[in-house]
């Protein structure tokens, strides 16, 4: 079974857009059992596009084909689906109900555009799109030359809609259309160390794991997603191989491991709040509100967090987190002092179970010999007391934010179940 | 002329690797006048490779390739190579050269796979590769079917190694062999209104259009980017039309644009508010740092940023901004009174020229009929008083907290620029 993605879109060939569609949709459809072939990027042409259909129809079982939709782009899109499934448009009520009451629900009126975007061919299955105005469509077609039908499924290239169209209407639909090949992943989420360090621990087990059995290394800045994937006829079987060796995986390296899956940091620590009825809050410097974005992220959140106060001047920490200045002098901002300071205060001030304070220099400038850049020290405050830890790390602003925020949501999470089990 | 990339590697294919060497390349090649046709992304499979030698010979003038050597995957491309361009391989003398000397300045000694890196198929140019022991290769064919040469070069994928060997190698001998397209880009940044209402304000500009310019719609949660492009042989005259096009487009839609080319939101204000030496502060409800994460990422952001207050519960509000508990009673913390206490006590307290205030429902629950999830009020006080303003965005949590904050960014540049010219 072969399944390819085509991603149609100019800013995709000038460069202008980085094409994360095309990795997500390759690594869900890899999950799921109907790994992807060929990924081609083309320009919104219509002749291209026709050539793209044409090739794909010869070659490949299932088509997944992103942009060239939208109220601007519509037309042409539309108009070459029509050519290539010998069909015509045709007026979608439900698809136009939706639109009216997307707009509406905005306080916006219909445009002639939006009206268009209801029209489809009239041989596909609209998909709806919860999300936009440009619904998914589903086709199928004799294979040119092959003893299968093909489907072609063509998407907006927004990602959030894209995604949720993925989700719940196309990975379904395939299920029941194709058999998947019988493929089990399993995710372990590791936070504070490297993919070379990690390769450096698991060598041994990796070299001896089953010819059935894979490990990736997916890395991502503060965070190294290790992913076993397993193939195998009886499931039964595979599923306890998968268990034997994450089971083995783990007693090589628990101080690392956070989560396992589809989890954040951040829904974790939130969970582990929430279930024991604690709160925080934060003190931040450096990550300038990254910590309480990650944290306000996740829905919900207002049962755990109570607020912050980010600290980004040295006035902002002495008179608003009551910083003793004389320490500040004699330390610095970034210091275990300091920061030590910062978490008991909000703790106090804000009156919350636990408290996060972090002081460090995030680049590019503001390091010193002393205190180079990436320097940060994260302070946990909570019932049991307060305890710091200094961190060195890259030169890249962006990442030095994220890790340091990904670090203190760790922290934060092996304090409080450290105080649990003491 | 026909340009297309061809990226070999299993990884970008399950999604572990997000495809930046295409959208690099792309940008590169687009910006040197070879715009580029089409993307391909195919496995580490000899069969798959040859198949895609094959059509990109028939279709294209360059074919730029990345992947598949490396010290572990060397034979397999090579030998595909070999066979594509009926050669065989052969031993390189200045590569071995080089190898060792790579080598040997890590303190490390060549080994027999690394000895292997250093043979090429014998009828290609070699292209030294300064970053890593697998050099990149230049190979002309008389295209199949076609009355001119096409130009292969592989490479391998490792970006940096990559982009050294393009910049520096692969672009000189291209503008030797071929005459690159005369193109200009021109990007204008636009918030706080949707791409269909956007295309209603332009649709007579757009129309109007000389045939050799061309607008495209690159929209993203809360921005929407609008690129022309240009294409003509006298640049003199291409870039007087692009000029006079982007000026009538911005007296089309004063309101929404707030910067040009690569600049981002939070850039913009940063420059404005460093160059007239005033400071910012926020306090944030809904938003939950994430205002504060924005203007933070921009590095130096301390000469304007001083700190926030994170009020994520209405006990923060009273206790820590100093909103009236009775007005908190009254009206909801989602309001046009709380969000004007917010901004001037939050302005007031940490002292700074100009304050922002968020609060709004980012859902997806909290929602009520008065005041549906998406609900936002803003407020931005100044040395000219206070004003607040109401949106209305969707039910999309993480959406919903982008939109905010650029719709708040967007405000206060609006209020600044309009307290300079009063």
């Amino acid at each position: 079974m072969q399944t390819e993605i085509i991603n149609i879109g100019d800013e995709l060939l000038i460069g202008q857009v980085v094409n994360t569609n095309a990795a997500w949709m390759a690594e869900q459809m890899s999950l799921a059992g109907f790994p992807v072939h060929r990924i081609s990027v083309i320009p919104d042409d219509p002749q291209q596009i026709m050539e793209a259909l044409n090739l794909a129809g010869r070659q490949s079982d299932i088509i997944l084909i992103t942009g060239g939709l939208g109220p601007t782009k519509d037309d042409l899109t539309k108009d070459v689906l029509c050519r290539f499934f010998n069909t015509k448009l045709v007026f979608h009520e439900d698809t136009f109900r939706f639109i009216e009451q997307f707009f509406s629900s905005r306080g916006l009126k219909v445009t002639e555009i939006n009206r268009k975007q209801a029209e489809v061919p009239k041989n596909c299955t609209v998909l709806p799109n919860p999300n936009g105005t440009a619904p998914g469509m589903w086709f199928e077609k004799a294979g040119e030359g092959r003893n299968r039908k093909s489907v072609f499924v063509s998407m907006p290239g927004v990602p959030f809609e894209m995604k949720a169209l993925v989700t719940h209407e196309v990975l379904p639909r395939l299920k029941a259309c194709f058999l998947p090949l019988n493929v089990l992943h399993h995710t372990i989420l590791t936070q504070g160390i490297g993919e070379s360090f990690l390769s450096d621990k698991l060598e041994d087990w990796e070299t001896r794991l089953p010819e059935n059995l894979h490990l990736a290394y997916l890395p991502q800045p503060g965070i190294v997603r290790l992913r076993i994937t397993g193939q195998g006829d009886d499931e039964f079987l595979l599923r306890k191989q998968m268990e034997e060796e994450t089971a083995k995986l783990k007693t090589l390296i628990p101080d690392y491991i956070f989560g396992e899956g589809d989890e954040t940091l951040e829904a974790v620590v939130g969970s582990l709040l929430k279930e024991k009825g604690f709160t925080v809050t934060t003190a931040e410097s450096c990550t300038g509100g990254y910590i309480a974005h990650l944290i306000t992220s996740i829905p919900g959140s207002s049962a755990w967090y109570k607020g912050s106060v980010i600290a980004y001047s040295n006035e902002i920490k002495t008179k608003q987190l009551g910083v003793n200045e004389t320490l500040l002098m004699a330390h610095g901002a970034v210091s275990e002092e300091v920061v030590k300071e910062m978490a008991v205060n909000i703790r106090g001030k804000f009156d919350s179970s636990y408290s996060i304070a972090i002081s460090g220099i995030a680049g590019p400038d503001g390091g010193t010999e002393e205190k180079p850049v990436g320097t940060v020290w994260i302070a946990i405050a909570g019932p049991t007391g307060v305890r710091a830890h200094k961190y060195l790390f890259g030169d890249n602003r962006e990442r030095n934010i994220r890790r340091s925020a990904l670090q203190a949501l760790n922290l934060l999470r092996k304090t409080i179940l450290s105080d649990l089990s003491s």
